[in-house]
């Protein structure tokens, strides 16, 4: 029998969730594969903490190092998370020429040039499909099934607590704040928020899309990320009513002069797959030139769909553990229509416009005359009368097609108008070509 | 350099794809993997033919034995699609040890147990991504990063033309027959459409399907197989207006006395990512007890999208093609859980129900009746009123769960009633859980 040892560092939800899949379900990956993968070590620095799985106690170390520095393990898992200690023994291991199974996507974003050119040098593999869109198969399905296609463009909902607090904004009618204090309390969301909310991590995997799509991995503050904190029902509701949804996206487009990319609160045509993507789930919808539009959807966080990743890539490293190739491991390389990003205010696409203005004569006029000059031209319009106990009148438009620091430069001059009550809003459209 | 020749056998719609990607994104694959993909030699009977992609005439040969015995091919693309001459060649070249990529659910659904343990005995891989689902990574998500699940369910629409014959119909308000007409004219359903609206073709993925989840091919003719011939317009109305679609849908699902598989039109919830799925589009539903719910989505056919398949199991066979190990065969295996299919008979679901009745008293006392003495309980009831013009009154219901032949028993008992004017017509509801 083929047995594989691999060493855990870290049992926090994922790592346990990855103790029990190779501990429930060891039998029958020894049948599909004929290999037996078996937990020899699990590092952690709290061993005596209750955890949701019962692991062995006589596994655990507090020391990750005696997992990389042993010669029997193969393999070291890590969910250590974070970009410090988790990079050290990453590159230890490495250095070790262990292979590598991890989901941790800011690592890979801030260090993948690194730990790739490493693991090559040293002839192992390095496995992350957990570190994007949970148990979606998307990292092997973009790097060895689409292949062969330039990617047009990508489209992801890859962060749960994000899609969760829009949807609930959404059905619910409930305020961004009001549903993040809930989904906190519930544990949908961290204490500490804004890693997720404020797009930081949909980003981080963003950056490992576009290297795998485009073959390298663009300095990670040269993206234009947003998250959801600005969002306001009202703009929810209007969204809705011109068929929209409000989805939080990681974007790539391959365009002429680059790559738009970038995370930003978008609207999306109702009734499509995408925006049909709700709660937790997340979506990967990639567009290729021979494949045409994809989509892969699922679970893309928690214990047992994000450990079923990891067990994925674990028994793919397994199976192929005596050879000397560095399959699994992607190749960086430059592209030149794709190597680099067009600045956000040079985007060419639709928008939606929220105006908040005193009920007065001439106020659309002057609105429309301004975009007219900066080449605005409207698609569609939305004015709300006066609500009966007095107030500002909502005006929302949706636009054609313009670049969008002419749209910012007519929303500037917009808001120096006296009948302006708040700086207008604005959302970007996209469509998913 | 590292170059792979390949040998395509059938230069047909799908091997013209295969050969526009090779030369188009050669440059582009060969960044990406370091690999450079050579086409050798292309076999068709009809080398003369007019063919939407140019291909070199000097590639062309009349003898697929000529690609087959060539020692400077390592990788046979067998795209000539069928059971026998394509066996043929599959199991010449598997013999001559090359590497198989091929496109045909026929062939492995009838032959895979014997093309599987010849590639597995001469250390040779076999690429079977194109056979199911198009440019949709199925296979490879199925084999590789679901290993540690146990796969609860499968839920398919994996023939495009059923697919689009439904939306049509769905879309447009027409008859079954028209739409057929209508697609076969342009080009969307072939001339003899048996083998798609049959449900022959989604039966040869399913099996595959089932092989990659539950380690057997089963013996085709033990499926339960429906086509989509006999839904007639009104029933698609009816359950649109009671809030599902019909999709045709190859299904596996794991119960406790084995599989419950079959191909058949189900009631989909609309507004699901399944139901969503519509035209030529094909989508796979896959539960593992790890992963929870998961889809993947695009394109089931056609030139450009099977072709990407195609390269991109090329591409993969050729990272390893030094390798000894065949890790792309996969390994049969008995599931005892899972090792034998339930009789359709004894399938345990929600049914639709639609009889035509004369307008009578006491004539949906005698339906109920009947139904609760076979154990049938009713959820819901639609009873349309005599139309103008008098003739028969058509009574829907939908059950809740109930055993199929407890449910066939009460419906022949209920066709014995002088006042049903014709045969009841049932469909099954699927769940998707």
């Amino acid at each position: 029998m083929n047995v594989v040892n691999v060493g855990l560092i870290g049992a926090g939800t994922v790592g346990c969730g990855v103790a029990k899949i190779l501990m429930d379900n060891s039998d029958l990956i020894q049948k599909r594969t004929g290999i037996k993968i078996k937990l020899k070590k699990v590092a952690d620095i709290d061993i005596e903490r209750k955890r949701p799985v019962k692991i062995p106690k006589k596994l655990f170390t507090n020391d990750a190092w005696e997992l990389i520095n042993d010669p029997e393990i193969p393999i070291i898992i890590e969910l250590v998370g974070g970009t410090k200690m988790a990079k050290d023994f990453v590159i230890g291991a490495l250095k070790n020429k262990k292979h590598i199974v991890t989901a941790n996507k800011a690592l890979l974003a801030h260090h993948g040039r690194e730990i790739f050119s490493l693991a090559s040098k040293n002839n192992v593999n390095i496995g992350f499909e957990a570190s994007v869109g949970g148990g979606i198969p998307i990292i092997i399905s973009n790097k060895e099934s689409y292949v062969g296609n330039n990617i047009h463009s990508i489209y992801g909902i890859i962060n749960g607590t994000c899609n969760y607090i829009l949807s609930e904004m959404s059905e619910k009618g409930l305020e961004f704040k009001d549903v993040l204090k809930s989904a906190q309390d519930q544990g949908y969301a961290e204490a500490d928020p804004s890693f997720d909310i404020d797009g930081i991590d949909t980003a981080h995997k963003l950056s490992i899309l576009i290297m795998l799509s485009y073959g390298q991995f663009f300095k990670f503050n040269k993206f234009h990320v947003e998250g959801i904190r600005n969002i306001a029902m009202q703009d929810i509701s209007f969204a809705d009513e011109l068929g929209y949804s409000i989805k939080l996206l990681a974007i790539a487009k391959s365009k002429n002069k680059g790559l738009e990319a970038g995370v930003y609160p978008a609207l999306v045509k109702k009734r499509t797959q995408m925006a049909d993507v709700s709660g937790a789930f997340n979506a990967i919808y990639i567009v290729g030139d021979a494949l045409g539009p994809t989509m892969l959807y699922g679970m893309g966080a928690g214990m047992m769909p994000t450990g079923s990743a990891v067990v994925g890539d674990i028994v793919q490293i397994s199976k192929s553990i005596n050879n000397k190739d560095t399959n699994f491991v992607p190749r960086l390389y430059t592209d030149k229509n794709n190597s680099t990003l067009i600045p956000i205010n040079e985007r060419f696409g639709k928008y939606y416009l929220r105006f908040e203005v005193k009920d007065k004569p001439g106020v659309l006029g002057n609105i429309t005359k301004v975009l007219g000059n900066n080449k605005i031209s409207i698609e569609s319009v939305i004015q709300k009368g006066k609500e009966p106990n007095g107030g500002d009148v909502q005006v929302v438009m949706m636009t054609h097609e313009a670049i969008e620091k002419d749209l910012t430069n007519a929303l500037s001059a917009i808001n120096r108008f006296s009948f302006v009550a708040s700086k207008p809003t604005f959302f970007r459209i996209e469509d998913l070509d």
